[in-house]
């Protein structure tokens, strides 16, 4: 059993490389390799084409690598990775009759008789161990060589992350005896990494060799992923006091830890002290609504609200006074608070958040230029809000606007609706 | 003037080999790139360590070869790019005047002076040419050396794109002979990828060999991609035939057009029409009106809606008869149909769409599994509903959902309010 094992991702296709499809595979991959403690050392996009799948093969295929291979598995002339994977080991073709079943399975379940196209699916490289893939139409196969290890996986994340839950993760498992390189992560939003850093340096300048901070920023939040890359007892012990003093210094400015961010935070808060609450849109356009509702469970304390795109939408559903919007307005502090105080009362929500804002890239003024937002909030205790700055593009804005209304919300309920005081960050976007 | 030029994309950070982090930088960057007439050949990540950069630059900087390398040029202490950069290409440091102003204006755009670790950010190695970041702290970095052309970008998507829209586009343009390579996307939505291929065979099996077709799955739609590899004026001509003969046999099931995605398509519909839309949603969760308002100009056909996410809500809001829901259950006929006559009275859109379902990964029956979803149509023709059955997770549920009403609702509105009649695919998911 190897001590040192080496990860490669590699994904196949064209579409990768010419820029049509985001790689998501590659970070689902990374992420569940790592928990399990095996680390990736590279992850490779290439072309569907038979000379570079087995150039690549040619140089990662050794001792002590393992290969994962995703995408061009489908049933359509362009993917050839079955066929090439079948010439470089040497092999013949056999049918998998448990493969056949299974596809036929799959059709008849979706009133549709297996056709020529999909038979050849069974059809399966001699050598290779095969992952049953019951939720589409290509296996997972196995090359487990003395120069290697080569898993090639759909394309598809559904059926690849199938696969690996079904059958990959497990096997690595099995055959490797892995640590588990430890992380923690935590969530921050609207603070400018600079800033972070400069607050976080001293602290940081004291941390133990084999303890590591790394600043990943996005979309106008940083996240702070502290790691032990020794797994001694002592360094866990360190690990644990080190992610302590972090979350001290961070005070209410982190939004979260690891899996959990704004989103399932605000919820969290919300499920914890009873209370409901509902969203009233005009530039995030239900996106707020949208990253609550993709939390599980969110219906215990999310009950809805408005997406208020047109102004005729805010004055007949929420109320908004028409003469506020001639006077102030749609994207000012008197609209946003009759906003959040109107879709209360259309929901009996004890909260309401609303925002209203210029996402661009038209509509902008000197007085009120793209990016400007406008959020309110509103309960029991009182109503008010706050604008904030955003510079990005479209969708950019939605996104960050998004998270800050969020993160005023979650400020707003940990102070017991003070305003949120400034800590080591002036408040401000 | 090299007439092939291949580019190789190489993404530095530790966070995307531990899957923290989604790398649309590359596909952004292919995308772009394509555009103009360049090849990605390759993409790789690999991690913020000076080993794995070093060894990636001996391997690829090479006469012919073009790099394009993001990330790794924040302030920070865990980025160490530009130092790896500086000693691979034997340079000093500089101190770049015109850097130091525009970082010292930044700052003072932000209500904040230069501290020591930005004005780090001045510091170049000596023989790049600049590329000036006028929205970030980072520079761009130029190295056009007879081995290869090395350009060093930052991670943040926003400040990469805004360099390579400044100058890489330009530089590359200027410094290469290119010509474009062509391509046509067609999107399709709930038709699987085997039965597309059953259909298009006897066209795609006469393509002549320098016009492909590629097939891309995502998440219950089909991407289908023509490319021309060779621009000749005959094969331009030759291109644009088989793009209508495609476009022939999809026929209504085409739902949009290279980057006219299926939002875009039904805004578009709309505006023609003149008509308005608002949505009623509960298992989408504001997720069709954020898709919609994602799009530029949104607001001229979209009104914005209700996510009615708690029954409540339903009833309060959309008026649907509590006895319905008690009756039929809230993911039902009855109840769609009413949310989505519901959401035209209280906004006054022409049109409503609505859904109710069961997204998961909780709530499913026997009779009403995870993944089954109810899409309500209302207009002034009348008001019907649809049933669909997803079987992906939440988010994907979620998504496919969305993609689902918004095509039904598409169908509806070019077939002039007679229920969508199946083409050559059984309507169903």
């Amino acid at each position: 059993m190897k001590k040192s094992t080496a990860v490669y991702l590699v994904s196949i296709g064209d579409e990768l490389l010419i820029g049509q499809v985001i790689n998501t595979n590659a970070a689902w991959l990374a992420a569940r390799l790592n928990e399990i403690g095996l680390q990736v050392v590279e992850q490779r996009s290439i072309a569907d084409s038979k000379s570079s799948i087995e150039s690549t093969l040619k140089e990662l295929m050794q001792e002590g690598h393992i290969l994962i291979l995703t995408g061009g598995l489908g049933p359509t002339k362009d993917d050839i990775t079955k066929n090439t994977l079948r010439e470089f080991f040497n092999d013949s073709w056999r049918t998998d009759e448990q493969v056949l079943e299974i596809l036929q399975a799959f059709m008849q379940a979706r009133g549709r008789s297996l056709d020529e196209v999909n038979r050849g699916q069974a059809e399966l490289p001699s050598s290779c161990s095969t992952w049953l893939n019951r939720i589409g139409t290509a296996s997972g196969m196995l090359f487990d060589t003395k120069n290697g290890i080569l898993i090639s996986l759909p394309g598809v994340p559904r059926e690849m992350e199938y696969l690996m839950e079904s059958y990959g993760l497990d096997f690595l498992k099995s055959k490797f005896q892995l640590a588990p390189i430890q992380h923690m992560t935590f969530h921050t939003e609207g603070i400018p990494e600079s800033q972070l850093m400069v607050h976080l340096q001293e602290w940081e300048n004291q941390l133990p060799e084999h303890i590591s901070l790394a600043y990943l920023p996005k979309a106008g939040r940083v996240r702070l992923r502290l790691s032990l890359t020794s797994p001694s007892k002592i360094g866990q012990e360190e690990f644990q006091l080190e992610a302590e003093k972090l979350q001290q210094l961070l005070g209410s400015e982190c939004i979260g830890l690891n899996h959990q961010e704004l989103p399932e935070q605000v919820l969290k808060h919300l499920i914890e002290s009873g209370a409901t609450l509902a969203t009233a849109e005009s530039c995030t356009g239900g996106n707020i609504a949208s990253l609550l509702t993709g939390v599980s469970g969110a219906s215990a304390a999310f009950m809805g609200g408005v997406v208020a795109y047109d102004n005729s939408v805010k004055i007949r559903m929420l109320g908004v006074n028409p003469g506020d919007i001639n006077k102030y307005g749609a994207v000012s502090s008197q609209v946003v608070e009759a906003m959040a105080k109107g879709v209360r009362n259309l929901t009996g929500a004890i909260y309401g958040i609303s925002t209203s804002g210029i996402a661009g890239p038209g509509g902008g003024t000197p007085e009120k230029p793209v990016g400007l937002i406008w959020v309110g909030i509103s309960g029991p205790e009182g109503t008010y809000s706050r604008a904030f700055k955003m510079a990005s593009d479209r969708s950019g804005n939605i996104e960050r606007s998004s998270f800050a209304a969020l993160n005023l919300f979650r400020k707003t309920l940990l102070n017991q609706w003070k305003l949120p005081e400034p800590t080591f960050w002036a408040f401000s976007h």
